[in-house]
């Protein structure tokens, strides 16, 4: 699927679907509203599938390992070599917090090697290494070609479209790669175009002094490609990750083919940014998770206009706050699905 | 087991366990700190029981149904008789949302009749009725007797008692009772000697006129009252209700037997408020789920310095929010369990 043509394609929610979703919720044996999101997400799921009632049983987390150039400017706090460490983590010895989380949320998770520098083949992860070794450090060049930054769109598209024909209808958002908080922030004061620096965090733990050097590397790093932040691809081609890219492909993804797809923490969002950068209706077929202590989720979470209803003081990524969610999902469509009216007892 | 020699047998929680479920964490495939509030859980589970790591297998959700004599005022906008027919959709049709997310949750729903009007014997519920219409109208005398007051919080520690032979490792707080949130917000308000009128909310949707007649209610009530709040069991008899004194009972049991005990919304959390007034050891054996919308919620959590980690906007009470948030107690339980440590990868 071509990116522009996926864009051009994206349709509004099915209101029709909502309202009756809306009109059963005040039926039922409760005070109106009283249920507060947990209706919310069952209406909005209602005007993703176009069904009143929707039942799911098949969810998959994506969990993509990207490795990222920048990390030689000192704006990390674990050796390098964690990306591709925790990869096997997941994909080997799977008691990593994702592997966890996923199981206890009845979710497949779904590995994929994007440009994890030093992994090669491993069972259970999918390699697809649009760049071998990760991303350019994009202090001094495009962290990937503009033709990259689209492929990988693509692929996180059509992701979608193949995980709709296996039988998902819930996606979930992951990403391992050092250093990657710092592309996040980056994409996200490109495209909502501020340079505060108040939005820049510690990521896994920096120091005060690696602190400051990530905050002076991504003010320089926006100075110096700023004069091509012309649109979206071209923010993740000048100072995106391969995750990110993925991500917003999945986001563009779930709104073509009406999958609803949860955003996790700042590197989810920045995809999520993204995507509604190129289509706004994008954002009609995401769910926040939970509010993730980076400030840039804060101020991205803002302009989506999503309130996360976790706040469980979470900095983790690898899709964990998306697999938490899940089960609020499953609560709520089983109200939805479930629930008795007044009708009955009056 | 006699309410005073109960609150003199409460223990601290056990730090030699937490400080050893803390390490756990520290040595997980992931940075220190990085789950939050999935590790605190954890650790403050640990500290409970005394095991660092925990398994809960058995949870029961207790929804106490009693009617309250201020209902006469005129502050409530549903009929009366709901408290009893809520009951019996808890108990015969078992698609109440309490029904529905404590299935969700794999947890027991466990009925009591401790005052609901014209509710005789039903399946499914046990009949303990204190007061067999409810309390008294508090506007005028005090709702219910020092003594009823002392036997309802007796009648809930000794729950706990029996819950915890039974094999019950965690506990939610339900409750039904149609004006309760106005005898909710009067003991908050009375235990923490606030007369804030913006403390009051809508409970579960008054009109503007209604609404105005629930504030007066309440800070008349206080004012008739107020000499007698001496302690926690006079504000109960005053102005509490005998689901809030059962309630504070579970919370005061939950710290003697070392069960956790998980606030709803503000009708329990009034309950949590009281058993810390008669000691304050048992903040340290609740766990906060929901923020609730009502104001004295609010209140009441900022004293009990408990942060309620999901914001969904929910107002219904029936234990709604203990259910959802069991599933994340089960996810951090998971995450103690079975994470992988660094030691293995490096």
């Amino acid at each position: 699927m071509n990116l522009y043509d996926a864009l051009e394609n994206i349709r509004a929610l099915d209101y029709k679907a909502m309202k009756e979703a809306s009109e059963l919720h005040a039926k039922f044996v409760k005070p109106a509203g009283s249920l507060g999101e947990l209706e919310n997400i069952a209406i909005k799921l209602s005007g993703i599938t176009g069904q009143v009632k929707n039942l799911i049983s098949h969810k998959a987390i994506y969990l993509f390992g990207a490795d990222n150039g920048i990390y030689n400017e000192g704006v990390c706090s674990s050796p390098q070599e964690f990306t591709r460490k925790l990869m096997q983590v997941y994909a080997i010895n799977q008691n990593g917090a994702i592997n966890i989380l996923a199981r206890q949320a009845g979710a497949e998770l779904k590995l994929y090697d994007l440009g994890v520098k030093d992994l090669g083949e491993c069972e259970n992860i999918c390699t697809h290494k649009f760049m071998k070794d990760g991303t350019e450090n994009f202090l001094h060049e495009r962290a990937m070609t503009q033709d990259t930054a689209k492929k990988v769109i693509e692929f996180g598209i059509n992701l979608v479209k193949e995980g709709k024909s296996e039988g998902i209808q819930l996606i979930g958002t992951g990403e391992v790669g050092m250093s990657n908080t710092t592309s996040a922030a980056a994409c996200i004061m490109a495209a909502l175009n501020s340079r505060d620096i108040n939005l820049i965090g510690r990521g896994a733990g920096l120091n005060d002094e690696q602190f400051s050097r990530k905050k002076n590397v991504i003010l320089e790093s926006l100075k110096f490609h700023e004069k091509n932040f012309i649109d979206p691809v071209n923010i993740l081609s000048c100072v995106g990750g391969l995750d990110i890219a993925a991500i917003t492909g999945l986001f563009i993804g779930g709104a073509l083919y009406r999958v609803p797809v949860i955003i996790d923490g700042v590197i989810s969002i920045a995809g999520a940014v993204l995507a509604c950068k190129l289509n706004n209706l994008c954002r009609d077929f995401m769910f926040a998770s939970h509010e993730s202590l980076e400030p840039a989720y804060i101020h991205a979470a803002k302009f989506l206009n999503l309130n996360p209803p976790l706040k469980l003081s979470m900095r983790l990524g690898e899709g964990t706050g998306c697999a938490v969610f899940m089960q609020i999902i499953s609560d709520s469509l089983a109200i939805i699905n479930q629930m008795g009216m007044f009708q009955e007892i009056l």
